[in-house]
């Protein structure tokens, strides 16, 4: 059992936690809780550590997973240490990071339904981990079949975020990309058509056909979608709003652009 | 100017910000930043507190609305004591609390179209302030005409609701009531059709026609709707899901059902 608060495992997996460029460097993420593990790739799986407090309440067959992992037992203190979460749940694990190629998110892999045209959400430069994880669980609910960022995104292996994805981030392809301009070009030339949110738009985000292979423009949460990436959209597309609101959240309006799609998709 | 952190006046503004008692016995809640004062109700604004690095930047026009508040000038660190954020933005205010009546929030008075059906949302003991916020604001893009909240759920006047409602609170019509079955049955009677998200629905939120009066039931993020609430309901409807995704994120759900009925509204 690790008691100690100054254990370099215990360091390392605190460094994970904190700091974008540890993860990057351990090529890991830390997911917190029995639910997530139980999500969790077994191939990806490298460290678990779970407290005796846990394990006095724990059922069996978390016990037979936790036991499978080689779960190494720490104390209260140093599990309050590692996690994220004010009140840990117990249970902490180091991840392999996800290294998908631009052909896996382009292509719509989707695991219930293999013929299923690609539905794709591209984010610039969105900030809020609480918005980034919330779009990765609505978008797995609504089909999204890639999520493609900006460079200035939000690290989407921070802690905040795997938590609101709510084990989403297992499951949906996503990479980063340097300039989101070229790559809308290039899912232009693949077929798929990229609509982009905007005060510009003229027509209603509900007339547009999104059975066919479809991305949603999504933009940073105080600015909006800069010029460049915008004007590389096929359209603009209009969220009509009522009473003096000017803007949505953007998880709030990925939710709503996404279910469309889906309504549309299932005829 | 107020440069000492213990001034009376201070303190209560702390207190009203911290507590919801004290809003609740000064029948007051506080707002940050300019953008939200300009769109307070005037006769609403009770006080006015203003940082001097703020009027050194202030345009002509806020500084004549702060000067027609009568704003007391405070010093920076008096500003960061009183409010909720870690960078505050130099302007605070102090606000009267609303009073809305049944009638009005049944009624579904609405500034923009008279003849608006009433489109509600009955929240049950949702609380995350981020997630209520969010609610009133996506809800007023979406032309709901009032909010019926449970006892249970979050305080509207909490500081982190306000700032997510970016505005709304303004605008949106609520109560909080003591028995949702109730109500729901009162809705009943005024011929408005109550539709309950849950996983034992059939029949997919988008079949039902939400051109009547409607409203929407949302329960707390982490349980769900109550047995006795969620079977006073009209019908329960489902959010078809892909993927592994269990549930939604309460805001999300809220956000996609009444973007459902102001689309189908729109005709």
């Amino acid at each position: 059992m690790i008691t100690s608060t100054n254990n370099d495992r215990v360091k390392q997996v605190v460094a994970y936690v904190q700091k974008s460029k540890a993860r990057k460097d351990g090529d890991v993420f830390v997911i917190e809780g029995m639910k997530m593990l139980r999500e969790a790739p077994v191939l990806q799986v490298r460290e678990v550590y779970v407290t005796q407090r846990f394990l006095d309440k724990a059922t069996e067959e978390d016990k037979e997973i936790l036991w499978r992992y080689g779960a190494e037992e720490v104390a209260d203190d140093v599990m309050k240490k590692m996690a994220d979460t004010q009140t840990p749940q117990g249970v902490l694990a180091v991840i392999s990071q996800y290294h998908y190629s631009e052909e896996e998110v382009l292509e719509g892999y989707n695991k219930d339904d293999e013929g299923a045209k690609p539905l794709i959400l591209i984010l610039e430069n969105i900030q809020d981990p609480g918005n980034l994880g919330t779009m990765l669980r609505s978008g797995e609910g609504a089909g999204v079949t890639g999520v493609i960022l900006s460079k200035g995104s939000a690290d989407i292996y921070n802690p905040k975020v795997i938590r609101s994805t709510m084990g989403s981030i297992f499951r949906m392809p996503f990479i980063y990309v340097e300039s989101l301009p070229k790559m809308i070009k290039k899912l232009s030339a693949n077929g798929i058509n990229t609509y982009a949110a905007h005060l510009k738009g003229k027509k209603s985000y509900d007339e547009f056909d999104y059975t066919k292979p479809s991305a949603f423009l999504i933009g940073n949460e105080g600015n909006g979608l800069t010029k460049e990436t915008a004007d590389a959209a096929t359209e603009y597309i209009l969220i009509p709003m009522k009473g003096e609101v000017e803007s949505m959240n953007a998880a709030t309006s990925a939710a709503i652009l996404t279910f469309e799609a889906s309504r549309q998709r299932r005829g």
